[in-house]
């Protein structure tokens, strides 16, 4: 935690079941192409309807990872 | 999704259990009166708190509903 | 609810779990030293990543409490 | 006060003599078609200007009616 | 502009053209139903896309109406 | 009402009394200069204390002007 | 006003007369724990609704106070 | 682009057509009091509701110029 | 629309003649590099003076991508 | 500190090496054509890149004067 | 960093000198009264202004403190 | 400054010494990867806090960079 340097990447993840799970998709997704994956802060909060039912949740997180 | 129209209506759900089902319990009453609702988006989470412990979540959600 | 007066106080809970666990610990750890809480807002969702993946949430609150 | 859904309606009272009383206007107008009002919020504070003077009060507020 | 109650609603408006076009399509739809309009603030402009081009722009508008 | 242009100017008026007499303090003030005063909006409400009393109230309010 | 550091608090008054005298309500509170209140924002306007009449006020205002 | 020092004007443009050209309006208006415009920034899209049309566009830009 | 993972990427559009073509132009250059665009948002309204008029606008908007 | 008017006036101010110097020349110039400035607020902190290092400081201050 | 609890005190801090010296008094008076001081945020920067100079800068931050 | 695109990117720089030179670490790391950063604005400023002093600040920046 010295003078590194972060980059900010700004994600929608989706999930069926829980808003938890949305971000945690953005995270995995995020971890596919960032190797150093810091923290994170939820943007937005939005759902999906159909049949008048939440379809499924889709979260905008803000990912920092450090940059080498 | 072409040139519709979308109405946005402002809820407050409540729940004893979680975030989410605060907000379907908005979502499953705003059903009751308007037919077709398309994506919400959570506006402000609060809870009330008895006894030192959380007795329900109260989550403010905006719902978009096609106008026919 | 008469003509009282509240004071807010702001915490950040932490939970491996879930949003409302965090929740839930911060209002926990306020009424150790408060007797008289009334309502929380949640003001901030972040999230600590370790190895790709979601370690703890950290949710900042606002705690109102009755003043005697 | 258990898992009871609101919905929120947006007015903006009107009044030449208080920001107070654009608010009571909104309120008594809101209930006229609404029964069950239980907080209001106030959202923006304008004022019309006529001769260099504060002709009327123009205050936004969101109130929350309990649905059955 | 005397001591008038006015009312909001939230649309969506739709247009393939322009963000203007968006905007009063959601007048012409919110005329259908309420009479006195009297005017309207723009609170977000999105739009969709399809194959590299925006398909139609989607424009959030609050519209004040003349309660009577 | 037709394709006038507005200039918006910002003050802060003070008042001993309440919140609207610190606003029309600064409406008058504002029309010393001002020939063509039309609406205000506003910002900011502050207050100085001295022995523990509110001395003075300080309200930000953003005033439109018509420009010939 | 050299060199002090001032702490925040955050505190909501209530009154069934007027916003302001929530706001007094608020000071006179603090003003029996900290003694050097310094000057005060308000951060937010609500009202508590009964019968469709505003019961009473209750107004979020931040107070600094000098720090010895 | 050196150390130069620029002042901010908030101006309203009007337009019976479109977006740009109520801010058009403000900018050519700025120009007959000020020589040294040099950026503008969209604060607020609003608009005057005649007969359920759009009578006029007023926006609402900040603009920047160059203090001698 | 099920439980995709998408991108936002933020960019900045110009045109000499409208706030709509800033966007496409924004959105052309993004499709370049990304071919799975889906909506955008405008954060931000800007524009050029020079000689007292508008040389170009600049719009800020977000867009998003499905990631595969 | 009794019933003063104040009026805001908003400036950026620039500097090739520091925020504060960018602040300071702001008020340097307002105090030109203002005798009783009293205060300021940073609203905004940009910097000019040339050659990939920071040419310059540029901070938007909202200045408080008062009125006589 | 565990499931930690920390709580958030907010304070003011001035100097003669800079912003970054406001801030560090602002963290050296905190550091009095609560040992385990973890991180803070900037939220608003302002000056004192005499003879046309900055007499001191008074900067609002936030500082997140583990509670044991 | 004709028909450019410009593409924003978010960076966190830290610094033990100031905010300026947080700053500058976070633009001497964009500009490795990128030839035409253009500005900067700065979004949020944080420091790291050890033993009741601020071990390093941590500036949250955009930086515009202009697509060829």
């Amino acid at each position: 935690m010295s003078e590194h340097t972060y980059k900010m990447i700004e994600l929608v993840g989706s999930s069926h079941t829980s808003i938890e799970d949305a971000v945690k998709n953005a995270v995995a997704r995020a971890a596919v192409d960032e190797k150093k994956l810091r923290w994170l802060e939820v943007l937005e909060t939005r759902g999906h309807i159909e049949d008048g039912k939440i379809a499924h949740w889709q979260v905008t997180v803000k990912i920092g990872a450090t940059l080498d």
